[in-house]
């Protein structure tokens, strides 16, 4: 965790706060290396402190950094009513995570904390440290995205014709955890046909025909990175209509994996892709964003969407997913996961992005 | 979901709330049928609405109700945007749940809300309604069950000495998906010797030795329906004071489950099986509630601890897991799932309680 606390603490001045209370669970992770369900902490230029019940003492004094004071609640309930305790002295005003803490728990909080202690709205400021990935981080991932793809190259080489989408899922799933993973990162999507045209179908027990275009969304978590990755194949030889969508889509695809570099928009390398989309007239088939930042969550910041603000920055790790759903008929999404370098865009995936036809 | 938007409504006037806005997932799921992951409803005597974007617009054609109008975001990324347009005309108090939206998306609501519209605190409503169950939900909760049961005994059968405690979750995660659930309910807690004195250990690559008493505590998802249940086996012999903890815990557990029945709070179960702990002198070697409700969440309302304010209500589905944890030795918790019945419970768990010695 070295300089992730010195870091978040150059950033309260900025959010008015003296201090911040963490309290969503994959920031006190990220901020203190706590795996647990329950647990939230409280940084500041001269404060380290963390929180957890009972069940979690042992697992919180083997895993959270010794930087920070580890303190046991009082059985409550919730841990928030150990926050005014671990307070310093004096006027202090407290950051809180508005898109974290809900409008009950915060009017606990505030029943609890003294007078002397004002809250402070300032949601996002770990997840803006975590957009920015470290040498470690980086290698987490590109592991996940390894056993991912490993994985995928396991079952497609069993062939897809015959099977239900359930029973590839599994397959899949269990294919992941034997390489490494900790579990999927996410639901596994197997869309054959029409079904494709549903851009998170769950899989369902239902055979995959020959001549069925199949959309394979899936990842793996490995010591909590997310990989996430799409490909759409070919069971048996496609349709020229098939392949002409596929095309389509790749091409779009490249589009938007050429436009990302540092300092560029989310919105731009959406529009990248997507102008390729409606040029063909498919516009309408694409509805939603191109892609989205991927770590410890399967989705966080930045977004690449027609309404994005962000901006791209070097070592963030993105995905570039384009997608043309024709409801009642078929769907292809084709998506990359990669990191943002000083001139462009590394891909972690390495499967390869030429249609391919299994059996 | 026949008659659960009118059971909704008849709380709606206590709630103060002229209709509820619903926006935790488990919720509209429950009222709706709906199972993506980006939905939410509005509920009032004449309203019935769903909402969700566009990659679930065929999903939720699907699944929802058909009581329900089905509507499409306008693709602004969050879903409240549309809430103005769907609610009636003239002055209204509308309902939102406050354990469940954040500060953020709270403002974000009432910024786009007309000034007739009061926004009212009203949570929990339908997690009220969900505390008693329909049978097919508790028939739901038993194939769940009886998948977990069917599952560990096939793992047991193999042995657990020389085994990783991580390999025999992934053992036991996979032979529950291959006895049709849909997932584990829950990460696998699989905790042999000291290790078991944590209460939510997380697995390691670590085998198995003889003499080690292993917790394990697991559970299966079916339909959306969880089952939850724990079993402390001893890999070999065990040594006379782990038998003696075993018994212990056994009886607690034994004296919770006598104490249930329709009228009774949770925190007199609780006190039942609690109270049995504390006169061998391992009071605070409990430090955990006695047991939670199971249903679409593995843990709901109610709530069998030493603060709870519930009270048991036949057909509602809990489990009863007291634990004994030695720091550093070793643990013991043994759980079961029941239902409440008119006059007591009946036990969703089938597996033997009495000490299982394994190789």
């Amino acid at each position: 965790m070295t300089g992730r606390p010195e870091r978040l603490a150059g950033l309260l001045p900025d959010a008015g706060a003296d201090l911040v209370l963490i309290s969503k669970l994959v920031d006190v992770r990220y901020m203190t290396g706590y795996t647990g369900s329950n647990g939230l902490a409280v940084v500041g230029p001269d404060t380290r402190v963390f929180v957890t019940d009972f069940r979690y003492v042992e697992q919180a004094a083997a895993e959270v950094d010794p930087g920070y004071e580890r303190r046991r609640d009082r059985g409550t309930g919730d841990l928030l009513d150990l926050v005014a305790e671990i307070l310093p002295a004096g006027e202090l005003r407290l950051g809180f995570d508005d898109s974290d803490l809900t409008i009950r728990r915060h009017a606990r909080l505030r029943e609890r904390l003294p007078e002397r202690v004002t809250l402070v709205a300032a949601g996002g400021l770990v997840e803006r440290l975590r957009v920015v990935k470290e040498p470690r981080e980086i290698e987490l991932v590109r592991t996940a995205a390894q056993v991912a793809d490993t994985a995928l190259a396991e079952i497609l080489a069993q062939g897809l014709i015959g099977r239900t989408e359930r029973s590839v899922a599994d397959a899949l799933e269990s294919a992941m955890r034997t390489h490494g993973a900790r579990r999927p990162s996410f639901d596994s999507v197997v869309a054959a046909g029409s079904r494709g045209a549903l851009p998170h179908a769950q899989p369902r027990d239902v055979p995959i025909a020959a001549g069925q275009m199949v959309t394979i969304d899936w990842g793996a978590e490995v010591e909590g990175y997310c990989s996430d990755c799409t490909r759409t194949v070919a069971a048996g030889e496609p349709t020229g209509r098939a392949r002409e969508l596929y095309e389509l889509v790749l091409r779009a695809e490249r589009a938007g994996l050429e436009a990302i570099r540092p300092g560029v928009g989310g919105r731009e390398v959406d529009a990248a892709a997507r102008t390729v989309i409606q040029a063909a007239g498919h516009g309408e088939h694409f509805g939603h964003g191109l892609g989205h930042g991927v770590g410890l969550e399967i989705h966080e910041a930045p977004r690449l969407s027609m309404r994005s603000t962000d901006t791209l920055q070097e070592s963030t790790l993105v995905t570039v997913e384009p997608g043309v759903y024709v409801p009642g008929e078929l769907g292809v999404r084709i998506e990359d996961l990669v990191m943002v370098t000083a001139d462009g865009a590394e891909t972690l995936t390495s499967i390869d992005k030429e249609l391919l036809v299994t059996h």
